[in-house]
């Protein structure tokens, strides 16, 4: 009897709560999973060795960590000394927050699709979301369609043997308390996630960052009691 | 007077004869030039010290050199142990090289974005050449203006500001002898450039590889003599 190959995907992995859920999703859709972790300079490096975590206990294939200093361009609250903005009314609900990173999922995902090809892996999973961020350009359905038709372009087995690159992103339109309820039927441990964007040198969330409030908010609103919180780190 | 601000490009820098050139053809056309080298794990890592000396010599702005480790992914004769192929007619003509690099360009153009975002760039200007390198998918009129596409979906500027950023190749379509011709116009200092794929740690070059033939050859054709040549290290 032939064995048969499980399919393969790339997942983008931060170690936060939502880029967790996405890989559980993965997996359960019968993926085997490729787990990717950017270190590039993020104010909450915490969250790499969540990412750590996260892909052991999900049963990740490999977990790979790739350094790319974004850093050395500037232009984002995330990555410069540019302050963390505190809520989403001091954003402005029309515009793109300061934490805005230029061009960074499009640089995930370029990476992405260099491991893809060599994997021969079928999808992309990245936990990207339109509703609590939806201010951010390259979080939106005709990006990642235009990401789509680029890898074809731009690829060797694209070109020649017909592959096809999916750019997955379950959570794009589901609210926070959603992605929680999705993560807890999928059995997510989220006491490993951490999704402050500027938590103290001994990984405690602030609290008061737009992630932070997101978070607290979408477990009150999913009734559930936050994992991480009670650790007093990361929540 | 209101000053005016000179135009600005980021230019992908190899410390190649190409991307020379095309830094010396962006300077010529106008643009202030911010240069951006990729530290990639490739073999050719002499290439990294001659983008160097090309970009001071030809009055960059600002030269960056980045880390983004593509060995980690593996694929291609450029960064693994997969041997460098020694001429073209060991690839086959239809074939694309071994020292194909998945996703290289997509990932030196995505790096290239988040830079020219930043700087409200005008252009990313890049040495790709469809002529004897015709078998990369990611050097193609095609590819190019699926990236440009994804550029304004994929920014902020792209979206909230009107922002376009052109990909300029403008050797696509030359021969390696017209390269060299306008290079000789731009006063391009050969001797500064490296091209072999495959180097001896001093900087030599080894002279058989596909990229040592080629540049050999357009000197030939171009009736002229490599000054890096008599130098006896990289030509």
């Amino acid at each position: 009897m032939q064995e048969t190959k499980p399919k393969k995907a790339v997942v983008l992995l931060s170690g936060g709560l939502d880029s967790a859920v996405t890989l559980a999703y993965a997996r359960r859709e019968g993926y085997a999973a490729y787990a990717l972790t950017f270190d590039y300079g993020q104010r909450h490096r915490i969250e790499i060795e969540r990412a750590r975590k996260v892909a052991a206990g999900l049963s990740a294939e490999e977990h790979k960590i790739m350094a790319v200093d974004l850093r050395a361009f500037g232009g984002s609250a995330l990555t410069d000394a540019i302050p963390v903005p505190e809520a989403r009314e001091e954003i402005g609900a029309a515009g793109i927050p300061a934490t805005y990173v230029p061009a960074r999922n499009t640089i995930f995902l370029s990476l992405g699709l260099a491991w893809a090809e060599v994997l021969g892996a079928e999808a992309i999973f990245i936990g990207a979301n339109a509703v609590d961020y939806s201010g951010y350009p390259d979080c939106r359905p005709e990006y990642f369609e235009a990401f789509e038709k680029l890898a074809v372009l731009a690829t060797r087995d694209g070109v020649q043997a017909g592959w096809k690159l999916h750019i997955q992103a379950p959570l794009l339109h589901l609210s926070k308390a959603e992605i929680i309820r999705l993560g807890k039927d999928l059995r997510v441990d989220f006491s490993l996630t951490s999704s402050c964007y500027n938590p103290s040198p001994e990984g405690k969330s602030c609290g008061v960052c737009e992630s932070c409030r997101l978070r607290e908010k979408g477990f009150a609103e999913a009734g559930e009691t936050d994992p991480a919180r009670g650790l007093r780190l990361s929540f």
